[in-house]
């Protein structure tokens, strides 16, 4: 039994009671949401997110670097006008050493991955300030507000960096 | 008053509910669900998924090539066994047209960015069956069960593409 077929199973629920048919494409509140992909967080239940109301991008991290192509997109064509950073304590990012890593991934797959640069975490409020400096100081990106924050995985609720 | 502010707000609901202080970092499902960051998708609520279950990689179209990183992360360092890409319907990668795109970004903010691939689609079942396949001949991937659905944003519903 695949988690894949747990959720279609799960699926038929959600479709049971969709009343979300007729949403626009652009986000409702004009927002990019920048988090990491972990497990223990939900941005929409700790934001307060419907459906409809914002891109959020994650990846590992919720690196900018990363979400360039995507940030470009959500403001050059769908409008939004302003972005949340938001990195979190316990994050596996702050576990990985660069080099060790890509020595275990050549251990563990056979594979060089030498080339791909993994954007280790030291310390949170570095990264949170340095993802919101990235952003504000990329020429492709627009001149809205960008604002940071780590989410706290023992309490839920999200603190601020001031940058 | 930015959404920022908003969000703090919000947030102060579920930090008053939140019990989740305990949950492993490791997903508990050890599953790495790759889907796209539009505002009408909510992963969490349309696979049934909780804090602590999976991964939630999300970018623009939820495309693979920009989701390698994370995934090596998420299989190498956090244990998770199984791969859910999900694209969706009326997605605004289908919408963007490579060239006349970058021809946009530098008239409305001067910045070339020729260096940038957006990953438009042209058709989903296509995407989504390049996707899983590009993830399950990536020699750094590891050999487990990887799966395709479109999600359906006027009925909720996640349809399979067999691969």
């Amino acid at each position: 039994m695949t988690v894949a077929s747990e959720f279609e199973v799960a699926n038929q629920q959600y479709v049971a009671g969709f009343d979300k048919a007729d949403l626009p494409m652009p986000p409702g509140r004009k927002v990019f949401v920048l988090t990491c992909m972990d497990a223990r967080l939900d941005p929409a239940k700790f934001l307060g997110l419907e459906e409809g109301h914002a891109h959020v991008y994650r990846n590992a991290g919720g690196r900018a670097a990363e979400a360039l192509r995507s940030l470009i997109i959500s403001q050059q064509a769908l409008g939004t006008r302003e972005v949340v950073v938001i990195h979190h304590t316990d994050c596996g990012m702050l576990l990985i050493k660069e080099e060790e890593f890509r020595d275990a991934v050549k251990t563990n797959t056979g594979e060089d991955v030498s080339h791909v640069s993994f954007l280790p975490i030291k310390d949170l409020q570095e990264s949170v300030k340095n993802d919101v400096q990235f952003l504000r100081k990329n020429a492709a990106i627009l001149d809205v507000p960008i604002s940071g924050y780590i989410f706290d995985v023992k309490t839920g609720k999200i603190n601020k960096v001031e940058v």
